[in-house]
């Protein structure tokens, strides 16, 4: 079994719940409140711009000119298209990209790309590759197991946003972030990057938590 | 005005919400229970060893000599006078520094020290500096406040952690961390400054929030 | 005059130094001894490989995502453009990829990328940018002051390798650095711009020195 | 042996160089020109507050708490005792730390704390630590190997300087840092560690010869 296969597997508790989230089934039916998808799409647009940054010091680390050139591809393939789409989100939402900038990131938001920022910025290359793997991956898995509530959902806005973590081009990113996963953690003691990825994969579910209860700062 | 008075000033709402929190009012009370005390201990010693990381981090960002002395002394002081006093709360408690360390840090803890973590890495040291005077300063207000309740406190643990925070020494840190905030945010956009001292302090909020809950990972 | 001409202007003895540097006059002449020329793509090789790390950390840094996008354009650009004309001039010398990055590299090459490096891992961005545009711009301007020598000029692959930096994809490239430096320098004391653009330029000259000289580490 | 005997054994022909350096050999003979040795103190100052800088950003990256706790303690003892004395030395050469500070680095000093800088900013632990051992311990063997030499040297200030190094304290200090190069050297592939000291030791040499020849930036 390959290293990310196993990761994917030691945290399939976390995984399940991420997957069953509230917020993620009523997205994919439909039935999510359009406050609560604009209100997701604003934090996401912020998650998405420190991402790029994660990527870029992720990129610096990287332990081989092969995996450097992988990482600023993927990097380029985020801000070409899944930014691009969320600006693109943002405008029929009624959002300028500079009013999304402007928002406050929610608690679970700040925190989970502060775990992201400083992993890369002070942990090696291989967990700090590692960190970034549930979010790419876990939105493919979404995906694969809610596509049949799509036919059913008439909200055009909420199933193009899902149609894009269905397409080829997303899955062959996936498939990049885990190949390159798969590359570093050989020879890197697993249970480190069992904990980031855990604790990575805790993070979505956390998000999803905040998104779905509109968690704000309680002061 | 200084600059820190005035950070401290916009932050009100949020400290009066620190200062007043139950935990810390239990705590100076002697009526918290000691399950969560020691809890406390636990994560706030895995705090503790961060923001000595973060304080190594700073350092190496000031922007002057002098600057940089002076944090390096705040991070001995931290090591030889704080982190040792948990140690040794840790042993009276009856754990091992060793299974201190080894315990998962709570949600909000991993949140906290990821920021304080990923600013000192990644943002200017005007900024850095100001996300750890929340921390040092807070817990010296909170001990002016609440002193006159330690003469009904029965509980020595308890009175011996809060009478830390009253001593002259940590009131000379607190005040050598504020002189360091007033000179780097000389000529800095102070509405920066604000952003960081927030939520800092939103995250001091928050932690004693999470350790009067015992909040841990849903997952 | 913008930021990036007044950078120019006032480092300007030090750039006729590497405009008339003799490395570069027999290069465009086509008198340079094809040894010197080879050692000169193997250390360039390298050069460029932290290049690419120079341009993630700085990405990662960017004050804005806009000059994040524009620093990983250009650092797609270096990587498909520039690093890849080199490994086809390392395939006609008659040497692999593993062999170029397995070669040491000489004083002045570990001295500039270094230089770079803890440039943009440390400094603010403003200076970081502002690091990398000697680098870029004087290959344009060499080119422009020598390419009526290229004429002259029988040696093939020292043609080839000049006339990329006459190309209009490479002058574009030159210019959105400049751009970002413009941007960037903003409102950021010029003292230290011009500081960092000196040494930066200092080390294009000695860089040159180094190569024309073939120096090695003494011991 | 231990990983820094093999380190230093293996490093030989480098240090031997260093050891009977002019530089270094006239002045313990007293012979070295005053002109000489203040603008190597000058230079010297500047390069020791990049190794404190060095030192911070190392002790943000120690692997463990107790390796943290000791590279904290060599950064406090630098900063107390060598670079206070520097401070001393300066004074008496008709120096303020002011002016010191506003020297412009020689290449070979900007080109050896770009070393270090860039190392400790991007490297794994066990080569930051690594990476200032042969500064450290260097100066320690030179002072032995030469110390007979001062006997008849005749000049108060040298006779000083150099017997900062044969002190107890400096020696417990070197032993400090191999101590910490011994445990983070282990089960860390050798080759990187001897690349690391191999760099750091020749830019010992160059060091001492840029110093000797007052060697300037050429444009």
């Amino acid at each position: 079994m390959s290293i990310s296969q196993r990761l994917r597997q030691d945290a399939d508790p976390i995984w399940q719940g991420i997957i069953e989230h509230p917020f993620v089934v009523e997205l994919y039916e439909g039935t999510l409140p359009m406050e609560k998808f604009k209100s997701y799409i604003l934090q996401d647009y912020n998650y998405l711009v420190s991402l790029i940054e994660v990527l870029s010091i992720i990129a610096s680390r990287a332990t081989s000119l092969d995996a450097m050139r992988e990482v600023v591809e993927i990097l380029r393939l985020e801000l070409d298209s899944e930014l691009k789409g969320y600006e693109e989100f943002l405008k029929r939402l009624g959002c300028s990209r500079q009013e999304a900038m402007a928002i406050d990131p929610l608690p679970m938001n700040l925190s989970y790309t502060s775990f992201l920022l400083s992993t890369s910025s002070l942990k090696p290359y291989a967990e700090s590759i590692t960190s970034i793997l549930p979010c790419f991956w876990s939105y493919a898995e979404i995906a694969a197991h809610h596509q049949g509530k799509l036919r059913g959902n008439g909200n055009r806005l909420l199933v193009e946003w899902a149609e894009v973590y269905l397409s080829e081009a997303y899955l062959d990113l996936v498939e990049r972030v885990k190949r390159l996963v798969d590359e570093a953690g050989e020879g890197f003691p697993y249970e480190r990057l069992l904990e980031t990825f855990s604790m990575a994969s805790r993070y979505e579910y956390t998000y999803w938590e905040a998104m779905y209860n509109m968690e704000t700062w309680p002061l």
